[in-house]
């Protein structure tokens, strides 16, 4: 199936998965977040050979999203360790995660709980308002238009 | 390269990416949530065939994201509906909406707002503790093995 590239479309959405949208992206981004920094480690927990995991460690340093930090200068081995805009994509997969644990795993089943360190709560994802501070669903939400917005048709005639 | 199947990893994350981690499905799934339901629409605003977009809706429909409601039953025309499965995906593209906006259009070239109906302020994800009701930053957040847990080597060991 072909690839289409949303390099140029007028959304952030698809400027998004232009660069996170490949099945494995945030599979690393996943792993890395759990903390893994070592070529090995991401290599024995998702399964790809050295050069498949090459190219996409390097996609990923190259969209600014990992960074290599050195370890042992000597032998030429780093650490991959997020940036803040990789660090960013937080939400993203915690966000994927609920959504896999309430729609595909089903309650009870879940492989992982994400909890507050101070508290012991758990972590979920809300969409609140900046003004009200009030959570909101999504039948509260209207979409206008944005200062960037060049493609009109972006939003809807409804 | 190849597509590994994550149907059997244990992990809502590999799940829900097994589900929505096409390039192509969140799209759609951004069009449904604007508002798009039929067939020419999808279709003109994604820039794809009329085959490659049937394959694209059947497998959301096949997943129970997508639902078919018929608007014209003598010419078998309908409606792609958002499922509350699909609706349930609201998060995770507002998470990738602000990503994008953030860390590849930048603050000022947004091109669209998600705005609160009710009060008309910013709407945005947050993580936060269902417990205290805090805020949580990736820094706040520690990992727990879940009651669904069957891949100890999941949660890596600091």
């Amino acid at each position: 199936m072909q690839r289409i590239s949303f390099a140029d479309k007028n959304c952030s959405v698809a400027q998004a998965l232009e660069v996170v949208g490949e099945w494995w992206t945030l599979m690393i981004v996943r792993d890395a977040l759990l903390g893994v920094t070592r070529f090995d480690q991401f290599r024995q927990r998702l399964g790809i050979s050295r050069n498949v995991l090459t190219t996409r460690l390097d996609a990923l340093v190259a969209h600014g999203i990992l960074e290599r930090r050195a370890y042992d200068e000597g032998r030429d081995r780093h650490d991959y360790v997020l940036t803040p805009k990789g660090r960013g994509l937080v939400t993203v997969l915690c966000a994927l995660r609920e959504w896999g644990d309430e729609w595909i795993l089903g309650t009870g089943n879940e492989p992982i709980q994400v909890l507050h360190r101070d508290c012991g709560g758990d972590v979920r994802t809300h969409l609140a308002c900046d003004r009200c501070g009030h959570d909101v669903t999504l039948a509260e939400l209207r979409c206008a238009p944005g200062p960037g917005l060049t493609d009109p048709d972006l939003l809807p005639r409804r």
